[in-house]
């Protein structure tokens, strides 16, 4: 925490970032209107554009900023050196794709500010995930700027394009350019609240592994009279190598997939349970009523602290209007585990091969195609920057901050850890419902006009 | 078989084939240029425009012809009545889809005559399946008539465009129009030789039942971050409700699925055993080599004579491009099963759905479509005319024509015996190597040419 901190600098900041408030979510919009979707090949002169739109953004904060170029989607750099303890704030400027897009109300790339369920919102793919958050510190800094003349401190603002996308330039350009990035605390802003009104500090996060799966049959697609029942059928193979994937109970069956996995520590359990997390209101919201994850583990602990396996997508066949009788030439799945402390993503990827290949009948082979890895994290809470940043945001919300766990994955936790020993806190002001990787996706303005001064109040205590 | 059978005249009839061939590959090309995919509605028009095509093509061989509406796709109807027996021949102007359309090495709807593996062919959809198929016996009416100034007998052509997509108005059709579509004896031309110079006479069809299967678990898509171990996965379901269709040895589990069918009498297992089938041949043409259905069963059973369950389509999910960690909404299948005597395609139904339904968690439900049910049939081959046929084959082609199975199902042979009473003799001259339901479907020239000359020697012996 700075000594100079000054209470009625920090009351002039928040004042005009409320007066500010139409502007900044113009810049907002401006951003999103970028189709800035890292995993198609046909966005990427889109990633291109989103980078260096926010080049430009925070050369105007005062940053000494550069696009840096990458073999997939370039990175966005600003430093701006100062006096104090070398903060480094992260974030994201690609986004999800949209399908299905007959499922949007609007264009996903023409944000709208409309009534949502939380009062007024705007609506665009990225408004919350994560270009609504990553410009609630950028406005932060922007107010800060406009009555001090100044940014606060050390600051390093560090954007990639490739985080929906499994971010593989990251770890080689870290890696490359560590003693750039390198910082005394990274800000990790691509996290919700815990509640509505109850800001969250995520102290754990599961680590993701993806992995595509191609089974091939028969050459070519076969008719089902002349061939069915002689010529092996890949679907069929592979809906049921991918049913092996559960047992009864919903545990994984992977030899091996809960070697280190540990149970909750008393205290964090206790920690939970005061958190009066409703499970039904959770499932409640997306139309669902019992928790489905292992038998015996509660809802939070399928969320936070145990971890999945998941089928993201599937295919084969004829998936068009009425029926074709077919029998596939291939098939395939995308599957994906969350990951907990312990786990290690390599060995995973191996045992999930390996539980295929020995699957294979005669005439089928396998091929794999790999999305990322990344391992989970247990933050650094001893850091004071944690209490300090708890105290800062239970001044701007109605209910104390609480350190929670999230489910998500954030593997730039883990990768600052690894790379950089450097150590994270994930802060960010999304909610439940914002549609995150799903259509209608929206952000909530309270959040961003909150979340901008949330930032303000966080940067005022911890940087400088 | 007729009295008169001039043998003169068959001599001319077959000469003027002969010289006609390149016309009758030209009449053919047009009504191949016409995209009539009937399971797709934006191919409404088109299947309108095949019939109106077939309608003129008929009056201009002497039938009284007329197009005939349904809540579908039109009937077309052809009339010449006549002496003796009366004969009614059936085909299909629809085709199945084109997708994957990347796979053509030419557009599926501009025939291009190319040399193909046997000789030359004719490349397009619906060359072999049924277009070019049924033109073979349009051309042989033509030849005929040009050579003796009219058709052969007393002759009725009936031709659907719905049998790729399940054929939904054809029995309320049939129905409705049952005293003027009844004959004595129906030709079907759907099926294929037996082998490459040997012709067969199908004299037994496997029955068909598609279902299509939709898993909703979530009110959308969700975050597998936020929500993955809590929500249950649709895709997770399907895939174990599918893997649950066969067991370790091959065989259908669901309850009563093999009430009713019988082993092969040894009489017809002597017979098939004669025709030297050579599984390997037949499944090295598709990259295959090993026989994939029920342990214990001959490839040929497999294929004709035992029934099947298979995975014609699956979707969920993510399936572009990348990975996207979506826990999906809903999961499809579309799932078929080829049937063989004894078995009711409605119990089977019955049975599926309830296997379906006992599968279902918690916040799961599940919804059904059908898609067609048709029972196996056997044909009349005590009646002469289908030893008259055999003989008039064998004078065409190198080898003796041999009554064989068909794993396919033609319903429309069932619905002529419950419907009409009437029986049918199904003799086609697909190859299977013509790619039928797959990319790049053509018809042997040969197929062609040797179809139009064998249905004129047919015609000879059983019409007029």
């Amino acid at each position: 925490m700075p000594d100079d901190f000054d209470p009625e600098a920090l009351a002039d900041v928040l004042t005009l970032i409320d007066d500010n408030l139409e502007d900044s979510l113009e810049r907002l919009g401006s951003l999103l209107a970028i189709p800035s979707i890292s995993t198609d090949p046909a966005h990427e002169g889109d990633c291109a554009r989103a980078a260096d739109w926010l080049m430009h953004e925070l050369r105007e904060l005062g940053f000494q900023a550069s696009i840096r170029p990458t073999p997939g989607h370039p990175m966005v750099i600003g430093h701006h050196p100062g006096p104090g303890r070398h903060i480094l704030f992260y974030g994201h400027y690609d986004v999800q794709p949209v399908d299905p897009l007959d499922l949007w109300s609007t264009d996903p790339f023409t944000p709208v500010i409309e009534d949502g369920p939380n009062g007024r919102c705007i609506r665009a793919r990225g408004a919350s995930d994560d270009k609504g958050q990553l410009m609630t510190f950028l406005e932060a800094c922007r107010a800060w700027r406009e009555v001090t003349g100044s940014l606060p401190g050390n600051l390093t603002v560090f954007f990639e394009g490739e985080e929906e996308s499994g971010s593989p330039s990251l770890v080689p350009f870290m890696k490359d350019n560590a003693d750039e990035l390198r910082a005394d605390l990274a800000l990790i802003c691509d996290t919700g609240l815990f509640a509505d009104h109850t800001p969250g500090i995520v102290t754990q996060l599961r680590g993701l592994l993806g992995e595509e799966i191609v089974i091939r049959g028969p050459s070519k697609d076969l008719h089902s009279g002349m061939y069915g029942g002689a010529a092996m059928n890949p679907a069929r193979v592979l809906v049921r190598i991918l049913a092996g994937l559960h047992d009864d109970q919903g545990r994984v069956t992977l030899p091996g997939f809960y070697d280190g996995v540990e149970d909750l520590p008393p205290e964090i359990a206790a920690q939970w349970e005061a958190l009066s997390f409703d499970p039904a209101r959770f499932l409640g919201g997306v139309g669902l009523s019992t928790p489905a994850g292992e038998a015996g583990r509660s809802a939070l602990e399928m969320i936070w602290s145990r971890p999945t396996c998941e089928i993201n997508g599937l295919v084969s066949g004829y998936t068009g209007a009425g029926f074709k009788t077919v029998l596939p030439a291939e098939a395939r799945a995308k599957v994906s585990f969350r990951l907990v402390p312990g786990q290690d993503p390599q060995a995973i990827r191996a045992a999930l091969r390996a539980h295929v290949e020995a699957a294979l009948p005669p005439d089928c082979t396998a091929e794999f195609h790999p999305h990322g890895a990344s391992r989970a994290a247990r933050m650094a809470t001893d850091d004071p920057a944690f209490e300090a940043a708890r105290q800062a945001l239970g001044a701007e919300w109605d209910r104390p901050a609480a350190f929670v766990g999230c489910g998500g994955s954030i593997p730039i936790a883990g990768h600052f850890k690894t790379i950089l020993d450097m150590d994270s806190m994930l802060i960010g002001f999304g909610r439940d419902d914002d549609q995150i990787h799903s259509p209608n996706e929206k952000y909530d303005l309270e959040c961003f006009h909150k979340g901008i001064r949330s930032w303000a109040r966080v940067l005022a205590r911890i940087a400088g």
